[in-house]
């Protein structure tokens, strides 16, 4: 087997794979033939498989599993939608421009580069002052946290230049990374591409609460297209401009974040590299990864809540499901500085590769940030209520109109200071009233000149059955289409073949494109009845397949499907045409079982739903009617 | 059964299914907390289930069943590819705008709904002069193929205004359908949402076709939203402003249509409204829609070839299976004139549902257009090749540089002018230089002054063993959504009930939300060891389902999956907590069976994958080991 470990991960092994990708179209940049786009990519068919594979599996491992609600809405979203989530405002870069060529550039990246170079080179170094030197430190340790006037003001005060021109560069400019639009005729409706789904999760939040009778604690998963105005695209699938989302919004009372499931992934054990452990000294022993049961992360409180660490288990084994390779994997948790103000913690699932520790699924609880802002702003309460089990007892005060009395005074609009009196005054406005009719004998409200005969104060006890409030979001957010490629990186490698190097990716069953191979062993139309025989049995079983009828050896043959990682061959030889068995051939051991064509298709659909392994099926071969073939197939009649 | 003829769906209809569609959350407005956006649908649970059950089934249907590639592109779309297919300057319409209020309104629906408006009213009508009357209905006639400049002087010359306000209208304005933005920072590349998932394929030729190997005729799909800035949308799903296509392009040699799989539907039977049925006066028996088989359809020239025919059939058949009523269902050619320049022949899947009838899939023989438009733009030749049986003999006219000479002359530049001579002169340009050089003695060529010593003029014959071509298109691009709706349209009717009439969605067990619902008589833990099994069994045969435990009747209970279009319901009673049987209930029939939990999970299993109907495991249900159930379940223990 070939070595995974990272550092047998080079720059060689990224071209080859990349090579195969494009060669045999699992992705490829689009609009190729009008030049590209940066950051814009076509699957082409493997990958269009690999990606509807994965997303089948998410939502079973998910939705279905899970019992959540799913929601699919639009990727255009109003202004207003984005302005309250604050992306109009935050979701933003600041960038400079060349100001000869226009050439744009991020600001805190060109200001860190150029920092960071001046401190590095020992030539400059020597002419420079200590304080200038402690200047450009200091700068340098806050580049996130500076305001649009200190980093224009530290980019003059170093003079730092255009690096590709060394041209002066403007001033910081904000650049939003949505992409805008107009929906209708008169544009009067400014539209952005969402840059994530959950928004439209959070908009529906009463909807889908009733939609489960109002029972709390339930999640909702949305899959569908984002986008985000990169400003430089590279990294193949890693950085792009439209992409898929499958997001989760687990919504779940502020103060019980228990998981009724949570014993079923307690013991569990997350890699986990939790934020102390990333400020320890980067050479210390602490600096590293830690091993935990998901119940004792959550019992020391490494991990915030049951909920969180039931997904982050979750998702572990869904990511060891398609094929991700344990060994490569990690839970990082976000830092104090990285998260939102009102996140109470975050996780990011990494997945090393040769780009380095990639983030491919955020996991975070949001709070109730969420909730309250749409409702602040739209008004409408999203809201969900809390029925006790006891009724309660609650002591409140009160201000009862003196009807009588307002109505003698205000005649026609008596009715309106009764109403609000009665329903628009929360706990301290009444209590402002009553100080300021006691201490100043009347008071002004909404026109009208109160006096203290108007209004009667009084302490009451009610009695409350439940009350509402607004629900805490615990949100895993996956990427798509990074977790594809990651999952082609770790499942890349190369051995040797008859007469060169030969590419495979060792997919598992579920996840390969297509999941059998069936190769007449020449173009010879005596093998037609059985190919058909072979096709048909493939078909009633439900297992994807490709006929390779092509003249080409059955080596090249063999081989051109281990590249599409295809995880077994059904080959027809001329033995089959006398007595209709067939070889069935397993892509990375290259072994070989023969029997009749049932028997073959019931050993390929057991594994390929994952109730059997190569190695299970070569044990029990006798139970399935196979045996071992190990010699070559007869090319003779 | 309830009535499903056309005449019986009225406007009460509508409102009730709406009604339910609405409070089941099948779909709803999009950002309704915010006030909307017209156009903007959000699939809830059942919706969104019902969605991917509908892409799953295409997905079987026409890329696994047929063999095609798939395809997943970008909807964001740079201006060159959709400049070439011609949306840009093509894909608009005209509109006018309210010259006091800015109210838009299309010009060409505003002068028609006017002059029809007076053409009717016979107040008007006595006070008009004849030729007047002449002029409004030679332009009512051909508003359709009115230039800009005419609507406008039409719209002047008949004072037509805001119908909402009878103020005055500006001039038409052209206003594009596609959503535009900018891609990047500096904003340099304008690109829309495409308006259609096809242009993604046409320009991925290349790609596909090595995919195949080379070989024609081949098939790709497309799965994926396309958009459209519709003016006023309404009607629900059928028009909105972000949309799922699923589309085919069948890419095939211009003359030679015929279908290899031709045989296996050339006896189904179509119901086609071809061209000149419809031009045929709508009393005379000839205007109706006509009953054919494909074949026959195609021999006698109704339909234009093999393929459309053979792609008409299966439409249909999916059609069929995915609940659509036959008796509402027609194909609709299309007329001359709604055609583009360059199709050959065109037909839409029209079905009939409360708002007319409906276009929900198109389909259209496009030639040659597409893949050659996009090579003369993008230089880069969207072309197969014809490799033919035997080789064949063509003439060439050649024109052979004497080297000799043109080396003595031109020195330097000499391989120049041979190369320009050898490979850079077609045939036209070859026979135009060889007449100059016979009639005047001399011919200016790139500079050069080329004289009848410098080239040998010969005739020769030329074995062709292949030749390139652009391949025809043939197009079937569905509507998911339109899909739908005309399913929940055809599955939607209303029962008495107990207390209240019950609205019932007739879905197909694939179609369905959900295939099952589980209840335990009443709200008793009891019940729970037997919903736990019967969850275990279902879980493991991949029946979605969903337990309601609530406390409301069983009818009711009942009421609500029929609402959810679920197929079964499982319920557990006393008698199952001593025997462990339980009964299943057919949404429809309201029949009941009953049997152990083992024997109905596969009776479900079944009629979900379509293997049994409700009437064979009726009449079989001693082979499944259930027996008929016709009292009562036993309400105590």
């Amino acid at each position: 087997p070939p070595s995974t470990s990272a550092a047998h991960r080079g720059r060689w092994d990224r071209e080859a794979l990349e090579t195969v990708l494009r060669r045999r179209f699992f992705f490829a940049p689009a609009f190729e033939i009008y030049g590209g786009v940066a950051g814009l990519y076509d699957y082409g068919p493997p990958g269009c498989a690999m990606k509807n594979n994965l997303v089948q599996m998410w939502r079973q491992h998910f939705v279905l599993e899970e019992g959540m609600l799913e929601l699919d809405g639009p990727a255009l979203t109003p202004d207003p939608v984005l302005r309250t989530s604050g992306h109009v405002d935050k979701f933003q870069d600041w960038m400079v421009r060349d100001t000869e060529t226009a050439a744009c550039y991020r600001a805190d990246h060109l200001l860190r580069d150029a920092l960071q170079a001046r401190l590095d080179d020992p030539t400059l170094s020597a002419a420079r002052s200590s304080a200038e030197r402690q200047d450009m430190e200091r700068t340098l340790a806050h580049v996130d946290e500076l305001t649009a006037d200190e980093l224009a003001a530290a980019l003059r005060r170093f003079d730092v230049r255009a690096p590709d021109t060394n041209n002066p560069v403007s001033a910081p400019y904000s650049f939003n990374l949505m992409f805008q639009t107009q929906i209708g005729p008169t544009g009067t409706i400014p539209a952005y591409l969402r840059p994530e789904t959950a928004q439209g999760m959070f908009v529906n939040f009463r909807r889908l609460l009733d939609y489960v009778g109002g029972r709390m604690p339930f999640a909702c998963a949305q899959i569908g297209l984002a986008y985000r105005n990169e400003i430089s695209p590279r990294a193949g699938l890693l950085r792009v401009r439209e992409f898929m989302q499958a997001e989760i919004e687990h919504f779940v009372h502020p103060e019980r974040k228990a998981h009724p499931r949570f014993h079923r992934v307690a013991d569990d054990v997350l890699v986990l590299f939790p934020r102390d452990r990333q400020s320890a000294p980067p050479d210390s022993e602490r600096h590293r990864v830690v091993r935990m049961r998901a119940g004792e992360a959550v019992a020391a409180a490494v991990i915030d809540n049951q909920t969180l660490a039931y997904f982050m288990a979750r998702t572990q084994s869904f990511a060891y499901s398609i094929g991700l390779r344990p060994e490569h994997l990690r839970f990082r948790q976000h830092l104090a500085n990285e998260m939102a103000h009102y996140a109470r913690d975050c996780w990011d699932l990494e997945v090393e590769t040769s780009y380095g520790w990639i983030e491919c699924v955020g996991l975070a609880d949001r709070a109730c940030y969420d909730l309250k802002a749409h409702s602040e702003v739209s008004k409408v309460e999203l809201v969900a209520l809390d029925k006790y089990d006891e009724p309660r007892t609650v002591q409140v005060f009160e201000a009862v109109p003196v009807k009588r009395v307002i109505g003698q005074r205000f005649k026609r609009d008596a009715r309106r200071l009764i109403e609000l009196l009665q329903t628009r005054l929360d706990e301290v406005a009444k209590l402002r009233l009553h100080e300021a009719l006691q201490t100043r004998g009347s008071h002004e409200l909404d026109g009208f000149t109160i006096t203290p005969d108007m209004v009667e104060f009084q302490r009451v006890s009610r009695t409350v059955h439940s009350e509402t409030y607004y629900p805490s979001v615990i949100e895993p957010s996956f990427g798509i289409g990074r977790l594809l490629y990651c999952v082609l990186e770790h499942a890349f490698y190369v051995r040797a073949g008859d007469d060169e190097a030969r590419a495979v990716l060792r997919l598992m069953p579920a996840m390969a494109p297509l999941k059998c191979a069936v190769l007449p062993l020449s173009k010879n139309e005596v093998f037609d009845p059985l190919l058909q025989r072979v096709s048909t049995a493939l078909t009633r079983a439900a297992i994807s397949f490709r006929a390779d009828d092509s003249n080409a050896s059955i080596g090249k043959r063999y081989a051109r499907a281990d590249e599409l990682g295809i995880p077994f061959g059904i080959t027809i030889d001329f033995d089959s045409v006398s007595d209709a068995t067939v070889t069935v051939r397993e892509r990375d051991s290259m072994q070989q079982l023969r029997g009749d064509i049932d028997a073959v298709v019931q050993a390929i659909a057991d594994m390929c739903r994952g109730e059997a392994h190569w190695k299970s099926v070569s044990e029990e071969r006798e139970r399935y009617g196979l045996q071992r073939f190990e010699g070559q197939q007869t090319t003779h009649g």
